[in-house]
C-alpha cells in the first residue's frame, strides 16, 4: 500500500460527519482543570483520548500519571528512520465556563449554529486536537503514513502546566522527536493562514518599598520622612524614557534585532493602528520610538506596571504617610534575553535610583524564556506550503506578544523547535462565554494537516 | 467682694476631691459620636454639662439642637465691658473605645492608678473642659470674676464637626467675643508648658488617570499603549525635586516665611531628630532643604501621597496593563496658602506633565485653612505668663503640623483668634486603649487657668 493524498482528502470529506460526532463527544466532557471538583471529568477526557488514539491506529498509547492531571502519550513509529518524527502537542483541559449565565447554550452540550460549533474548548483546544486526529485517521485509513508521530497531550495547560517541566526532564528519550507541531496558536482572520514563529518570554517581579515602621499621621509627621509611595513613583518613572526606551542598564544588550525580512513579514500583517485603537480604547497608541506598532507588539521587549498599591485607597480622605508601597512589574522578553538577566538589571537599577531613605526588595516570581524559530526552518516551510495549498494564499508570519511556556520549555529541555500555528480565530471567544469554532475553518484545517504530513 | 487669686487657689486645692468626683461622673457617660447607637449618651453628656455650668454660676445656659449632636452654650457677662469676653471652646464627645479588648479597665468606669486617671475622654478632652470649669468655680466661689465668659461645647468634634460652620454662621452675634480659649492641643512633655500658635491647613485630592477602556493582556498589547500606572508615577514623581522642594507652579508664592524669632522658638523645642527617628521607625529623616526637622514639621507646607492603587494587587502574577490608576494626595498648607489655590496649581501641573496618551482628573475632596496667631497677641502673652507662674519655666511655642479646623473656622467666620493650648501629653494614649490623664498635670492646669483669668 502506498500513500495517496487525494484518497486521504476524499476519506476526510466523506467522513466529516463522523469526525464531527467524535469532536462533539470529546467536547461534552467538562474537563475543567482550574477546579479540583472536575477531577473525574479530567480522567474521563484522558481516557477518551487514549481510546480514540488507539482506535485510529496509534500505538503504545497510555495514560501517565503526574502529581495532578495525567498526560496522554501515544506514538506511531512504523514509517521508519528515514522519515522525521513529529511530536504533536495538545491540551485536553479547558477553562471553566463562568460566567455561566452569559452562555446562550450549555457549554458542554455542543450545538451547531450558523456554521459555528458552540462549546467550551471548541476552539481552545479540543478542536485543534481533533483536527490533527482527523487528518491522521484520514491518512491511516487510505495508505501508509508518511512520517513518524508521537503525542503529548496534557491536562494542565489552563493552570500553568505545573507538571510539564518535570515530565519533560524525566522523559527525554521517550519524547525524542525532530520537531513539535503545536496548534495552540491561532489565525489573524479566517482567510489569513498564520504561522507564529516567535514568542515573547516573561519575567514578573514583585517590588516592595519600606519607609516608616507603620503608617504615620501626615500632619504630625509630614515633611520629615521619605514617603515610600513617592520613592516607588520616582523609581518606576525612571524605568522608561520619553521615547519608550527601557532604562535598565544593559536591557537591550542581548536583544536580537529584527532582520529586514522579518520586518517586512511582520508589517505585512493586515492589522492597522486604527484596529488597535478601537480594540484597546486607549486615547492614543504609544511605544518605543523607531519600531512600528506590529513590531513593538511581538518583537520588542516591554516593561509594564501590572499593579501597584500603597496606603489608603478606600472612600474619602485618610491623612496618612504609608509605611510601604508595592508594585507588580513585568517585562516581556525577546531572544536572547533571560529572566535572570533582567532581574539582575532591575536590582542594579534600584541600587542606582532608590533613595537611601527607604528599604526595598525586588523578587522574580514568574519566568518564561522567549523563543524564536528560524523563518527558514524546514518544517515551518513545509507547513507554510500546506496552508498555502488549502487557503490558496501565502500565510502570514507573526511574532506573538504573549508567552506559551511549553514552546520554550520543549526547546530548553528536549532541544527541539516547534511549528506553532492553529485554526482558532480572534472572534472565537476563547476563555469567554459562547466559545465556538468556525466549522469551515476547522475542515480546512484538517486538509492542511493532511497536506503537511504528505510534504515530508 | 473683690477678686483674690490666692483665695481661688486655696479653694481649688481644698476642693480637688470634689472636682475629681465631678470629672469622673462626666467621664462615665459614653458620649461616643462616631456611632449613632450612642445618641442617648450624647444627650446625657450635653445635659450633664448644662447642669454643671448652671451649678457653678454660669448664666443663660442652654442646649441648642443641630442636625446631629447638640451644642451646649452658656455665658457669664457680669464683669462688664471694660474686661474682655473669652469664648471657651470644647467638645464633650469622645472616640469609641475600640479595640475594647486592649483596655485594662472599663473605659467608662474611670479608675485612678499610679497618679493617672484612666477613661475614654480623660485627656481628649473632657479633662480639659473640667480644668476650665474647676478654675471658673474656684474663682466664682471666692470673689468677683475678672473677665466675661462664653461657652461653646460641641458634640461632633470626633466626626469632623459637620454642624459647626453653619452654627457659627448663624450665631455670630451670640458668640461675639474677644478671643477663644481652646485647650484641645497638648504639651510637649509634662514639664514643658506648651502654646500652639500655628496650625497647618489641608487640601486633600483624589487623582484618577485613565488609559485603555479595560485592563489589557500585557502580552497581547504590551508595547503599544501608555500604561496609566506609569503615567501616574511619572507625574507624582515630578511633584518634588531631590531637595524636597514642591514643584507645583506658584506653590510657595503665598507662603509666609518664618521670622527669626519663630525659628528660634521652634528650634528650642526639646525634641531631637533622634526622637523622631525612633518614633517613626524610618530609615532616615528627610525633607525640604534649608529647614530644620522642627521647622518642616509645623511651619512648612508638605505634599504627600496618602494612597494609590492600580491594576492587580492580589497574590501572584497577573499580566495586565491596568485601565486606570488612582492616587490620594494631600498638602498641608501654611499661611497664606489656600486649598483652592493649590487645587488650581495641581491642575496646572497636570496640564504641563500628564502625557497626552491618558485622560485624568484632579478633585479637591477636603479642605481646611491654615492659621497662625501672632506670637505677641496679648491673650497669648497673658496665657504664657500664667503657664510660667505655675510651671516655673518659660513655655515653648509650637506650630502644629496637623489641622484643627475649628480654629480656622472661628477665625474665618467670627473673625477672632484663638489661644490654643492644653494639658494632654503625647503619652496619654488619646484615641487609643487605656487613655488617661496625669493628675498632677491636670491639677497644675486648673491653677494655670485661674492665673490666666486673673491676668486680665
Amino acid at each position: 500500500m502506498t500513500t495517496n493524498k487525494n484518497e486521504a482528502n476524499d476519506y476526510c470529506k466523506n467522513n466529516e460527519e463522523v469526525f464531527l460526532k467524535n469532536f462533539k463527544e470529546f467536547l461534552s466532557i467538562p474537563s475543567i482543570s482550574t477546579d479540583s471538583l472536575h477531577q473525574a471529568e479530567i480522567m474521563l477526557a484522558a481516557k477518551w483520548l487514549k481510546n480514540h488514539l488507539t482506535t485510529i491506529g496509534m500505538e503504545n498509547v497510555r495514560i501517565i500519571e503526574t502529581k495532578r492531571n495525567p498526560i496522554v502519550y501515544g506514538e506511531y513509529l512504523k514509517t521508519g528512520k528515514s522519515k522525521p518524527t513529529i511530536l504533536i502537542y495538545g491540551h485536553y483541559d479547558v477553562q471553566p465556563p463562568d460566567p455561566i449565565d452569559e452562555w446562550e447554550s450549555d457549554p458542554f452540550q455542543p450545538i451547531e449554529n450558523n456554521g459555528k460549533l458552540f462549546a467550551r474548548g471548541a476552539s481552545d483546544m479540543k478542536g485543534q486536537i481533533m483536527i490533527s486526529l482527523a487528518a491522521i485517521e484520514s491518512i491511516m485509513q487510505t495508505g501508509d503514513f508518511p512520517v513518524n508521530l508521537k503525542f503529548l497531550f496534557e491536562g494542565e495547560e489552563e493552570i500553568g502546566s505545573p507538571s510539564m517541566r518535570t515530565f519533560l526532564e524525566e522523559n527525554k528519550n521517550v519524547l525524542k522527536s525532530d520537531f513539535v507541531l503545536n496548534l495552540d496558536a491561532g489565525m489573524v482572520a479566517a482567510d489569513i493562514p498564520t504561522i507564529v514563529y516567535g514568542l515573547r518570554g516573561l519575567a514578573y517581579f514583585e517590588i516592595e518599598i519600606y519607609g516608616p515602621r507603620h503608617d504615620l499621621h501626615s500632619g504630625l509627621f509630614g515633611g520629615i520622612v521619605y514617603n515610600p509611595a513617592q520613592a516607588l513613583c520616582e523609581i518606576l518613572s525612571k524605568m522608561k524614557d520619553e521615547h519608550g526606551v527601557i532604562q535598565l542598564p544593559g536591557f537591550y544588550d542581548s536583544v536580537l534585532e529584527l532582520t529586514n525580512e522579518e520586518r517586512q513579514k511582520i508589517n505585512a500583517l493586515p492589522v492597522t493602528d486604527q484596529d488597535y485603537l478601537k480594540e484597546t480604547g486607549s486615547p492614543s497608541l504609544w511605544g518605543e520610538d523607531g519600531y512600528s506598532t506590529l513590531e513593538r507588539l511581538g518583537a520588542r521587549p516591554t516593561l509594564e506596571i501590572n499593579g501597584m498599591t500603597s496606603g489608603y485607597t478606600g472612600e474619602g480622605p485618610k491623612t496618612i504617610i504609608p509605611s510601604k508601597a508595592i508594585a507588580k512589574v513585568s517585562t516581556r522578553l525577546v531572544p536572547n534575553q533571560t529572566p535572570e538577566q533582567v532581574h539582575q538589571q532591575l536590582i542594579n537599577f534600584f541600587e542606582i535610583h532608590a533613595p537611601p531613605h527607604v528599604h526595598w526588595q525586588v523578587k522574580l516570581i514568574t519566568k518564561d524564556l522567549p523563543c524564536l524559530i528560524d523563518l527558514h526552518f524546514e518544517p515551518t516551510q513545509k507547513y507554510s506550503n500546506a496552508l498555502q495549498e488549502v487557503w490558496k494564499k501565502e500565510p502570514v508570519f507573526k511574532r506573538e506578544g504573549g508567552s506559551i511556556p511549553i514552546v520554550s520549555d520543549i526547546k530548553t529541555i528536549l532541544g527541539i523547535d516547534t511549528v506553532l500555528s492553529g485554526f482558532s480565530l480572534p472572534s472565537d471567544r476563547i476563555h469567554s462565554p459562547n466559545e465556538h469554532i468556525q466549522l469551515e475553518v476547522w475542515k480546512k484545517g484538517i486538509q492542511a494537516i493532511i497536506s503537511f504530513f504528505f510534504n515530508f
